[in-house]
């Protein structure tokens, strides 16, 4: 699985969440998970969300880091799995600065406010996850903490994005071994 | 999704670990996620993990939290992303008394010692997960941490097996939830 | 599963065959069956039914009860036979009234004449059926029959479309409760 | 689809219900329905449905007809749909002596009295579907109807046996013709 | 299987690689291997090799032999393997005249030119594969070989095409036979 | 993929294809293809093939070149295409030494003489491969030839067998890579 940060600042518009993004942006042929910072603007009719659509609830913040991952299987119940645990291993790693978060499904939280918004869909081809946590909590919709406030600063957001990255490779391919080892009860 | 903690203590033994078993001892029929206190003891011929066997890593402990959980699809790669979130919930409920604990796959430990065994697998019409917290770590095969220690007494194991196990079938009712609210994209 | 009766007319012009249509429209989230009144004129533009495309068989009624169905799962073979299901399920029922019906795959007769019209397809993330019963048989491109004359006045529209879609979903619920009380065979 | 019906008797005892039967038995390869008469006298240990099981329901009967389903694909919920068709189709062709019955899932019904017995499985390789109709309703463990006092004697259960499973094949043709004509939806 | 040539010839523009074109263009319902003659011309945004619209790599040609195959279930990983069987058959059929060929993927070479280009991709309800072998080299992209040059002169195409389509048919069946005469092991 | 040849002659009595035999015997976890030399002797009762067992006929050989694969996915039908897609790929190699050979489905033949054996089948958490290609055609219950006579002397079979087993991981990988590279079309 490949693991890339972007090294310049990419604006999220929805976009982005469309099969082999990573290909066609990058090279990078097969499961991915991209990063970058970039601020975030997504209209209505590049939501597809349909809960927030409803909710007429907007989707925008000046400053994120985002992840972009793609698995090329077709099963949407295993993106929406997969998600909730890279929202776990997101969690665990930014707790290692000391500050406890909670986790609600795909939400991040601190104190009641909101550090991260997410969301995974399938296309013809693969599952895909876009997953975002502010880094500053500067014009955002709703109350917001951002990673700054929460002891990473900007200088560390290309390393924080990285080690993210890698716990959701090293944890895929956990899954896979544990796939492998195991015989079938009757 | 059944929630259901048994009153009674059971032997693990490694033949829980079969299909319909919820519902041939409890009547509980569908997905279910069943706890139980009790000893565990695997022979060989009943372990399901060949890493174990290979390693020939016995698997034991005199007093332990027990789940057993089926759920019935036949995706057993669902099955282990599954079993890293039940383990990743049960991290999240069990540092609510103050003591930090670290994730590795599925495994949980305190301080370098092994608080959890887990394997998932696959039966004819479902999967299963068998997950196991030492309640205390005497007489275990590698150097163990129980609940007891973590500050979770044993007057409070049911009630954590409870909570443990709503926690799982709320979060697998939100992974529903979050696969009947998106469109595909392109 | 959501069982609901539309208070209002809807004229069916095949945008409704469009997945979370039930949940854009009505916020019913998760597998639905929707019912609802209405005349029915789909173009050939908005027909998935590509054997009609081929006889330029057009698809209009003047009064129609119509059934949208969406269950979110990925195989539209299982679509194709809960369709049949369904159609076996309102044969049942029309037949309390005291005429007896033919079913032919997915397509309902009264003496030669035609009843109902009917397609499943899928969706990126869903599968959907409609299928839609004359109330009355004018203005029908074949020779048809009409609700009405089978003994369901228009007063009782609502009432039957209920009682199906009630049929339906609690066969729903039995197949799922079928699928969880067996164990495999060699 | 293979349809066929055994020229002679056979004791139905749980033991058919095993991948490839209709292979070993009959060199019949592939999807397949076969009927045969005989009596049904099956052991705890060789039953599948672990309700029965569980209720320590007998299943018996002296004179029935009974159809082995075996298809080619691995989805459970795919064979109780089936099922729950097969039956439907039964019902029908049964009413044509005009007797009408009532059927609740995969079981037939007339007047409070059953007439049909059922289960659908999965093997390693395909699922299976098991339906066996009472010729006579004597020494029956439950109130019961017989194919006889609904109109069908004795030497009509051949020609009845196959018109059920062409009815069947022809219906299982038409879920794939259903399946190949359609073009999805957004 | 459906086997058919088409008698006219057809410019490819990749506007035929889409769901249900052999029904929607030649009535034929289900699975499907069309063969037919002509041009080949396909605009960057009808391409759906990504790897081809990264290095920007022109596909067309004067005249070719093209294959459409469309087989109505849904894993893009079956739809590749019979893509290089398809390519395998390919060359064991062409190899009767003599001349040794090679296969990379789903790539023919003779002495380092190029015969072939192929694609297999999925649709919303099946999976296709386009194929199209040079019958003549001129003006191609690369340096490449025709089938006239293999011995193969352009009255054989017709029967050429059969051979192969028929091949692929009698492959396909034999898979099919293969699947369902083994039982499973442990 | 590992790929692997067993350094000792290994007895091939049927019990080798069996769920993680290569994890068990030589600790490769995950997809694998592992080669070794030794006789051949399957029981019937230990054949998986069924036609065999209808037609009595026997499997058994004094010397051959044995190839078990193992995949961690469960779909039989994917299992039969990868079988065949071994045959052609054995085909390729072992021509190059100037005798052409036949393929018929997942058989190989040398002027009307059986050159191999192979059987393709599923198993609770993997599907299986097992091909065996005769060194020499001693003791075989049919007209036969063997690899030495083709020009494979037994010195080289390790390295045909090497050659095979990777020739067969690179393939699996260029179909990882094509699935990887195609958006979807509608």
């Amino acid at each position: 699985m490949h693991v890339y940060f972007v090294p310049h600042t990419i604006l999220y518009d929805g976009t982005q969440l469309t099969s082999l993004w990573a290909y066609r942006s990058f090279g990078l042929l097969g499961d991915s998970i991209v990063a970058f910072r970039g601020p975030c603007r997504v209209h209505f009719e590049h939501m597809v969300d349909l809960e927030d659509v409803r909710k007429q609830s907007p989707i925008y913040g000046d400053d994120m880091l985002h992840f972009i991952v793609e698995q090329f299987d077709h099963d949407l119940e295993r993106a929406v799995l997969r998600q909730r645990l890279l929202t776990a291993i997101i969690k665990e790693i930014l707790e290692q600065k000391g500050h406890g978060l909670k986790r609600a499904g795909d939400d991040l939280y601190y104190q009641e406010r909101k550090l991260s918004i997410s969301i995974a869909t399938s296309t013809p081809v693969s599952t895909m996850i876009h997953m975002a946590l502010n880094i500053t909590a500067e014009n955002t919709p709703v109350p917001a903490v951002g990673l700054v406030e929460l002891g990473w600063p900007v200088a560390l957001i290309p390393e924080l994005a990285k080690a993210i990255g890698q716990a959701y490779a090293d944890e895929m391919q956990g899954v896979k071994h544990s796939r492998c080892k195991v015989k079938g009860v009757v």
